[in-house]
Parts: structure tokens; C-alpha cells; sequence
């Protein structure tokens, strides 16, 4: 089965971004707006015992934290990916390195640039367009984040929840 | 905020219901299936602490169950929502019940039916030709449950999670 672990990002910040994905994401009904954490991977059930046990390890040793959303911008040309910037302060940083060593394979394909992505796979000019808009917006977000989520994927390529890790919370 | 508290069914349950969902169920982007344990809730969030120490206590309480489903069946003629039909097992009722007691508001509309919904919202002539076609066929699906999920919704209508409760525990 493939999981992924991600945050997601209160409600109001959850709303804006899919007033943007509604249109420019095709993603939109897969997953609700969030920052991944760790992107798809696989493992069996025992695989998955273990790594729940260490996720439940990483969310004791977590504090909550604060993120701020100040702007939008993308990942081109490697894509053309729209996204809110999650400005990287280091407790985020650390959670995210924590699920890709040890008991965790690093899947990482690239440096981890925290984000909430509001468009994808736009044809260019469409993109030249959204993204000239949005560039010029201004965007002020701050949200406390205090746990993460393990989901699953199914076969239509939607995720649906499997367990939530609140920090300083979790029996081991 | 509005919340709801729901099981998702293994991977196995949740594709195929996905398979008749996709054509059939208007809701089938905004939310995986699901047994509804208690429907859409306001609380504010003082309410929902409260509410959240509440499931952690029915969560560490109730011991992990089997769901079975035999067929498929209707809510018409007060609704033609097309359903898998969860043979109502006692553990399952429980837990539903304890969710509209004591400091739960009693919102329930009905008396409870454990069902997973695939089709609903159709025009009376496709209800007549799909509930005719699905109720010749067989389905077998057992699935222990050892968990449920408190969701919110946002406003786009769709449902993130907030908190998974796993039976046995969670540490209040």
C-alpha cells in the first residue's frame, strides 16, 4: 500500500487554497490542502507497525509550532507548481528530516521546500497568467501546527486518512 | 465549525464503493467512504476539547470489532440513496450510541442504520436502474474496525480530518 504523512493547515488557510485549486489544480479532490511532510511511499503491515511506533516517537519529542504564509510562488521551471511558501523555520524542518532517516527510507527527490501547492499541470500561458496574478497578491497566514497525519492511498488516487500524531500526546 | 466523527473501511471496501461512488454519489469528492457514526455537528472549540477527551474515553473503552457486508440496499422511499448495507453488530451500535449521550448533542435524525453510501441524489429512473442491477449482485467484505475519525468540514463542503481514535489507545 502507499502512505504518505502530511500536515494540514487550518481551515481558513485550507479555504483559500482550494479557492484556487477548484480551478487550477487537478489534485483538488484527491487530498485537502496540505504540506507534505513525506511523499508517497511503500510498506507492508509490519513495515508500517514500525514506522507508526517511530512517528509516534517524533510527534512525543515535537513542540507545536508556528508557520507563516507570506507569499505565493513556484517551482519553475523544474514545474510549473503554484504554492503558498511555508516559510522554513526550523521545527518544521526537523519534523520533516525526521521521516527520512533511520527506520524511514529518504524518498526525498529534492531538497524539502515547505509549501501548500494551489496549482498544477497548467498549460504555460495559463500558468504565466495565474501566476502574474498571484505574484502580486498579498497573502498573511499564521496558523499553530500541532500534529501530523499518516494516509493511504486509493486506487483512484485520492488519500484517505489513517492516523493522526498530535504532539506530546501520543502512547507508545 | 461543523465536525462530523466517521469509520473508514479498509482500502478494499473503500475502492470499490469508490467504483460505483465515482458515477453515482455527487459526494464522492468530498469525503473517502465512510460509516457515519454521528452527522455534521457545530461545536466551538472549547466544546470540542471537552468532546475530544469524551472519544478518547469511548475510543480506550471499545475493543476492536467485525463488520460484515452481505448486499446492497436503499433508504426509499425516503431517500433513494443506494447503500452497502454494515450488518448492524452490537459493538457498532454501542459505539454509535455513545456519541449522542451525556455531553454529545443527540443530532440524530433517524434511528441508526450502519451503512456506506454509493449512490444518492440520482433521478428516479437511474435510482430504479442501478438499485435494480446492484441488489442481483453479491458482495462479501469483512473488515475489523479498531479505529474512528473526528472530521471537519470545510467550505467548499468537503472533510478533513482532525483526529483519528484508535480502540484502546489514546492517552487522555
Amino acid at each position: 500500500m502507499n502512505y504518505g504523512i502530511a500536515i494540514f493547515p487550518s481551515k481558513p488557510i485550507q479555504d483559500q487554497a482550494n479557492a484556487y485549486r477548484k480551478r487550477y489544480d487537478p489534485h483538488y479532490a484527491l487530498i485537502p490542502p496540505h504540506i507534505t511532510l513525506k511523499r508517497s511511499f511503500e510498506a507492508n503491515d509490519d513495515k508500517l507497525d514500525e514506522l507508526i511506533t517511530e512517528m509516534k516517537h517524533i510527534a512525543n519529542e515535537t513542540d507545536r509550532f508556528t508557520i507563516h504564509i507570506n507569499k505565493v510562488s513556484t517551482f519553475s521551471p523544474v514545474t510549473n507548481t503554484i504554492y503558498f511558501k511555508v516559510e522554513p523555520v526550523q521545527a518544521l524542518m526537523d519534523l520533516q528530516a525526521k521521516m527520512h532517516v533511520d527506520k524511514f527510507e529518504d524518498n526525498n527527490e529534492h531538497p524539502f521546500v515547505p509549501h501548500i501547492t494551489i496549482a498544477q499541470d497548467l498549460v504555460h500561458d495559463e500558468y504565466s497568467d495565474v501566476f502574474g496574478r498571484l505574484k502580486m497578491e498579498s497573502f498573511q497566514f499564521e496558523d499553530t501546527i500541532d500534529r501530523f497525519q499518516l494516509l493511504y492511498q486509493l486506487d483512484n488516487g485520492s488519500w484517505t486518512v489513517y492516523e493522526t500524531f498530535v504532539f506530546g500526546k501520543e502512547q507508545v
